[in-house]
């Protein structure tokens, strides 16, 4: 039986706890650590027996803890990923890593050293029942040759012009997760990116410095293309599509919502819109991330995401980012 | 060159003439008679070349025409059939050929004297794009033995009470169309029939004596099974569907509608609803089925849908008529 | 906190208690009686805590538990269900409560002597989110007043024949979730029904007095329609949607599948089949049902589905029964 | 009664000749020329009352034709429409008016100073079904201010090197379509567009000077971006889509195939692929095309795509051609 440390639980932390305390039978949450931990999450973590702390190195120093979800503001992750190493401990980290590659690449090189440890980054949507069958298709060569990967990722709602001054810009804080799936779905690398972008949403989102819309080419390794298209808003839900385009054909995926009815009136045939959010969308692919990485660390097997893909999708961003500024193409 | 005349100028008669003046090179419409022509029909058929006239006769006695359209009132279908025969020329009759058995009997005794004459019966479903694909994945083996066959057939809006009362009733009206589909995509025979009939929409059509809506369970000649549910009023537009079910799968339709468009707003994901009636959804059916009956007059082949399938569509609708009057189930 | 027992650990049975173990923060599952348990099973109950038994008894007598789950064989659920009540335990029967009216009948009488105690059975489907949706278009008035509700229920693969002849037939044992369904989706009572049966899957259920196949018309009190199609073998999986047509429109459902992906190569545009059985397609329908029945016993409000509906299914399938045997339309 | 003449007698131009003869009433056509005619199609032309000649010029001369559509080479088509404008002719003209702009100027300059007669370029996309009702979704306001059009385009089989090498490259043969397509769907002008080209599909093309596949960015006058992808070679057949993303919610089409069946098997659920190619997918648009004009110059009403639309989409494809050789944004 594994012993799991979460660091941070808000929203994003609890997601993963509960999956574990639901469907982990290998490994259980022995202790959580947040600095504003409340007296309700105190007691829900105490209905499943976990210690409570607002201090994470609690947990860190806690020889009886095997593995540390980290679930804490992103600029803290990287040198939290470098104590938990340092203290012998698995590593889940929620996505970045790191906005600065030094960091990143810091945390690389503590896991040269220590190859008995696995480290996994939060690229959750890769276990999206939908992206996997996406995957499923490439691999297996159903579609041939992959030609173009088309990304459609689009937020429900905008965030604050504060929070997107903070977040790294669009390009780190969201369409990483998109340079991630056209990696993940194409099995190549980015060679160069350029962006187009827009504020069309939020004037304050402009005038913080960052963008609210873009549409973004990707060169890959082999040769071939892809394109993601980006929005801050979208009215009818969060819209996360995906298709590849190959020498044989394609595959793509649509949207999941809560049902599939369909009513038919004198005003035409009205179906259902998408699930609202991440967390409506990718509940089943929290839960299978958080397992699957879990066993890889019982079973001793490579992890699904590594902290490689973590570096990958921050260079890409940085490189979006810089294309956004100077209106060029730029090679990653 | 065939030489065609068209009996009855309304509706179905101008939609089975435009058909031949802009599909059909092998024939020209050279006559037009109907009591009650208008003088813009009359400027419509002078436009292609064709006489008019207020006497069918015009066209039964005319020597130079070889093949007559029945687009006349119901009750004078098996009538000028069985003049047209005398005649010598090859028939298309609107559906029914009649609603007594005898009388289409008799044109079928006409028939069998005059081998070299074709006759069809204006089943128009069985030459729509959707039931021809479904007819052809039952024919190919690719979903097995038919086990079920399942037709959805409503009308947009109903007929008045007085259309109902002498239409002879809605199974021989309407379900008339259904009996020849099952039989059509099932291959086999109706044995019996067993009608749950209501009146639901107009309670005018259920005291003329009628029915507004019923589901219909058929048995067929190798045991396996159908069923038809028909209403006289669709909120939205026509709903015509079918399925059939196998040993190794089903094949199934959907309805057709003027674009494939979906708008996807916080209100859902809006898609146009089904074309509004026959003549939006079964505009190419007509003109195949015209199409396809000359040109099996001039290459002397088998028609696609022969006098027999009207007996036995009329048949079916006789005994349907009886389950829904008794109660019972009626062998056909 | 609730104290839960569960009798018997079979297929279901676990499931019920995973469900509550996972999602149920209001009660807990203390002990499980099945009289063939092994040592597995054990060992997963104790995992979460629970005693284990070999005699249910031990858990009807147990003062500690206020709520009962009847997982065990179909002929033992009446009997158990009175012990039950007689102990002051709530109960939540799998279906069906009894295949003798009588026997359910001293099941309702013994509730009404114990008004303070909730039972339910187990039509899960009720819970499903797509039949959910149906339902709440129904009740919302979006598609006006019900005309007709249409339900496909078909298993993947027939059950052998010792089975088929002891489950009490086709309509005791897989059509009665079909007449709940209808009764649910209409919010009618069935008046009666006419069952057009065949055996096309397997002669031996046809020998052993069974059918595998069927079409059952219904008719509801208000005078609306229903029609069932049922078959014990389906090719590409569970076959279960439902359509309700009304004076306003329509709603209708589709199968899930595993992913919506559609992958289009020169052989045309393939999807995936539906999820295969009911553990796969009605799993987040079992966790709603049992987690809705301990809401209710928790906060003292309605029952999702009352004892009622179970004898109400009962009636229908035993009208439906005696209609395939006889061959005539049959009052419920 | 209007008479056209019809300069080129091959694919499209029989296929805008019998949309005459089978759908316009105010219409006919009287003439038509072409150097290679062959003694079929002037078979073909004579059914329906048609003149042939060899040359053009005796179209250009007849003063009794009011309207001709130009058919023939793309390299003649601005010299024949300056004769056909000097001639006092209307002018139906397929795309593109002319790979060079002065040429193109040139016939605008003509039309300026004939304001009697009326002039369209080709541009058949914007009659189809599928994308007007995404106009319509756009202009009804149904999807609010607009913020990105996405246009899939796809050709079933690439041309030979030779054709691309003579063609102007596929921005100016393929994509101007799309182009096009942008700027109707919109309603806004484009004002630059960058270019990710690429040969994944035919190496002799890449050889030849040109590209086979292309992900097309563009930004519009309001701000608003817009995405094109673009392949050669598509396995599963003609892929044409559109999409108009806005702030209220989106409008999306799909493809058409010949039937809308759907056949479950074990093997999944499959449905056709796409119509093949333009002649399948567009037939309805073309007939819609050319009526449109025709009533246009009838009833003296503004034309559905004038010149200014066919030198708009020569200046975007332009301005890509040199997108795609330096690798850079370009302004057009």
């Amino acid at each position: 039986m594994l012993n799991i440390g979460i660091i941070g639980a808000g929203r994003i932390g609890k997601v993963h706890t509960q999956s574990i305390v639901n469907y982990v039978r290998t490994a259980k949450v022995t202790a959580i650590a947040d600095p504003f931990i409340t007296d309700e999450t105190a007691a829900w973590a105490e209905g499943f027996g976990a210690k409570i702390s607002k201090n994470y190195l609690d947990i860190i120093n806690d020889p009886d803890i095997d593995l540390v979800l980290i679930c804490s503001s992103s600029d803290t992750h990287s040198q939290i990923s470098l104590e938990a190493i340092a203290a012998g401990k698995h590593v889940f980290c929620e996505k970045p890593i790191d906005l600065d590659v030094g960091r990143i690449q810091a945390v690389l090189e503590a896991l040269k050293a220590k190859p008995e440890l696995k480290y996994t980054v939060g690229f959750n949507r890769r276990f999206d029942h939908n992206f996997r069958a996406i995957r499923n298709a490439v691999e297996s060569g159903a579609i041939g040759k992959v030609e173009l990967v088309k990304v459609t990722s689009r937020d429900p709602a905008p965030p604050s012009a504060e929070y997107a001054a903070r977040s790294g810009g669009i390009f780190m804080d969201m369409t990483i997760h998109d340079f991630d799936m056209v990696r993940y779905l194409s099995g190549e690398e980015v060679e160069s990116v350029f962006v187009q972008p827009a504020v069309l949403v939020d004037p304050a989102i402009g005038e913080a410095g960052d963008f609210d819309s873009a549409v973004i080419t990707l060169k890959l390794s082999s040769g071939a293309l892809a394109v993601i298209d980006n929005s801050r808003r979208c009215a009818y839900g969060y819209d996360q599509r995906a298709e590849v385009f190959g020498s044989l054909g394609s595959a793509a995926s649509r949207n999941d919502a809560s049902s599939n009815v369909h009513i038919a009136t004198d005003g035409g045939v009205l179906a259902e819109k998408p699930l609202y959010f991440f967390l409506e969308r990718y509940m089943q692919a929290f839960a299978t991330e958080v397992t699957e990485f879990i066993e890889a660390v019982v079973n001793d097997t490579p992890v699904p995401v590594d902290a490689g893909a973590g570096l990958a999708a921050v260079l890409i961003a940085i490189a979006a980012t810089k294309s956004a500024k100077t209106g060029l193409p730029v090679k990653v």
